[in-house]
C-alpha cells in the first residue's frame, strides 16, 4: 500500500508521500514514490500509487522520453493539465503492456507543480487514465490508502493555510494512516514548493527514527487531548428525552 | 453502510450507532442499530453492522426466542462470551437460510454489557460467528466503516477516561466518518453503561439538526486549530540534508 498527498494552497503545494511497499505482508521494500523533474521554465512533481512494476515503467518512461527528447514527452506539455493526460497516457500503456498475463498492474498518479507564466496546480491521475484537480473547498488529493487521513485534512486544510501549516497537517494525516495501517511507512518524503520560485529548493525526508517526527507524534497526541477539555460537555442530565427502543 | 463502537473503560462502557442504511446510494433509510436487552440478572446491548435482512433477522429471533423461553436464549447464556458465541449462532444461521440465493448477506455485531457477578464486558462478532473482545491496549471494537473514525479512538481511548469523555471521543469519530461517507448519518443512538448498575439508564438519540452535536462538531474543529499552534514548527533551515533523488 501507500499514502501520497497533495495539498494546493495559495502560498504554493505541498507533498507528502511514504515509501514502503509490499507484495504480501511479507515481502515489504522501501522504496521513494516521489519524483520531481525540474527544468527551466516548469519544475513538476509526480507521486505514484500502485503496482510498483507499473510505477516504475511509468517513471522510466517519462525521464527516458525527456533524455532522448521525444515528442511527447514531460517538458513539451504546454499546461499542467496537459502533463496529466500525457502521465495518464503514459500510466495507461504501461498496464496494457501485461493486462494479457495479470490482473491488479493499477497505478494512480499525483502531478503537480508549476509552468511558466501559469499558476501551481495538481492533478490526480486515476488508473484509467483520466483526472481530478483541487478546488477552493477541496484543496488536497491523495492517492493510496486515503481513508484514515481523511478527516484531519478535511477539517484543517484550507486555501489561505501557510505552506508550513499545509505540510505539518499533510504529515499530522500521513502520520495517522501509518499507525493504522503497516503497509504504510517510513522514510516520509515531504516536498514544499512555493509558488512562482520554478524550482524545488525544500525537499525533505524523515527517516523512521527521527527526532522531529517523533516529537510531531507526540505534540500531537498531548495536543489532542488538550483539545478534548475545550469541547461542550455532554449535558447528560435531562437536556434530551430517553429513547424507546423500536420494537422489531 | 453503517457505523458502531463500542468502547471499554475502566468505569463501563459506551456504545454509539448511526442510523443510515442503504441498498445503493438513492435507497436510504432510517434503522436504529442499537438493540437493548435490559433484564435483572443482565443488561446486554447489541449494535449491527452489514445486510440489513441479516441483522433484523437475527435482532428478530433474539427476541423472539427469550420471549418464547426457549433454550438457549439470550438469557440462558452464562457469561458475555457465551453471549457473543449464541448471536454468532444466529447471525450464521440467518445468512445461511439465503446464501443459494444471494451474496453479500453478511452482518457484524457487537455485543456488549453486563451479567451479575461479572466484569462489563464488549464483544465484535464476525460474520463468521466468531468474535474478539477488547484489550488493554486496544479498549475499542468498531463495525461498518470503520477508517476514517479510528485514528482518533487509537489516539484518545484508553482505560482511565471518563465514561463521558470516552462517548464525546466516539461522538467526534462519528463525525469524522460520517463527513467522510454519505451512507453514515444520523440521528446518533449514544448508550452510556456505568459498570455494576445492570440496567441501561442513559440513551440518547441525536437527531439531524440536534444543536449540541453541532457545537460539538464546530468545537472539535477550531479545537482542532489551536492544536496545530501547539504543535513543534518544522524547522526548515538547515536541520534535514536535502534529498539527492534515486536515479530509477
Amino acid at each position: 500500500m501507500t499514502y501520497c498527498i497533495a495539498v494546493r494552497v495559495n502560498a504554493g503545494l505541498c507533498f507528502v508521500s511514504d515509501s514502503r511497499t509490499h507484495a504480501g505482508i511479507d515481502n515489504i521494500s522501501t522504496y521513494s514514490k516521489m519524483f520531481t523533474f525540474d527544468y527551466n521554465d516548469r519544475c513538476l512533481a509526480v507521486l505514484s500509487a500502485g503496482n510498483l512494476a507499473t510505477t516504475q515503467g511509468v517513471i522510466k518512461q517519462l525521464k527516458r522520453e525527456i533524455k532522448e527528447g521525444a515528442f511527447p514527452n514531460l517538458l513539451t506539455q504546454q499546461s499542467l493539465e496537459e502533463a496529466a493526460d500525457y502521465v495518464g497516457k503514459v500510466s495507461t500503456e504501461q498496464q496494457r503492456k501485461h493486462s494479457g498475463e495479470a490482473i491488479g498492474l493499477e497505478a494512480s498518479f499525483i502531478v503537480g507543480g508549476q509552468i511558466m507564466g501559469q499558476k501551481q496546480e495538481a492533478y490526480l491521475v486515476y488508473p484509467q487514465g483520466n483526472h481530478i484537480t483541487t478546488s477552493k473547498d477541496t484543496p488536497f488529493l491523495q492517492v493510496g490508502e486515503n481513508k484514515y487521513g481523511k478527516p484531519i485534512l478535511d477539517r484543517i486544510i484550507e486555501p489561505s493555510l501557510s505552506l508550513e501549516t499545509a505540510a505539518m497537517t499533510a504529515l499530522v494525516s500521513m502520520d495517522a494512516t501509518m499507525r493504522s495501517n503497516l503497509t504504510v511507512g517510513p522514510p516520509i518524503d515531504v516536498l514544499i514548493y512555493q509558488k512562482d520560485e520554478l524550482c524545488f529548493s525544500r525537499r525533505y525526508r524523515f527517516e523512521e527514527d527521527d527526532e522531529y517526527l517523533r516529537q510531531l507524534k507526540a505534540a500531537w497526541d498531548q495536543q489532542l487531548r488538550v483539545a478534548f477539555n475545550g469541547l461542550p460537555p455532554i449535558p447528560w442530565n435531562g437536556s434530551w428525552p430517553q429513547v424507546q427502543e423500536e420494537v422489531v
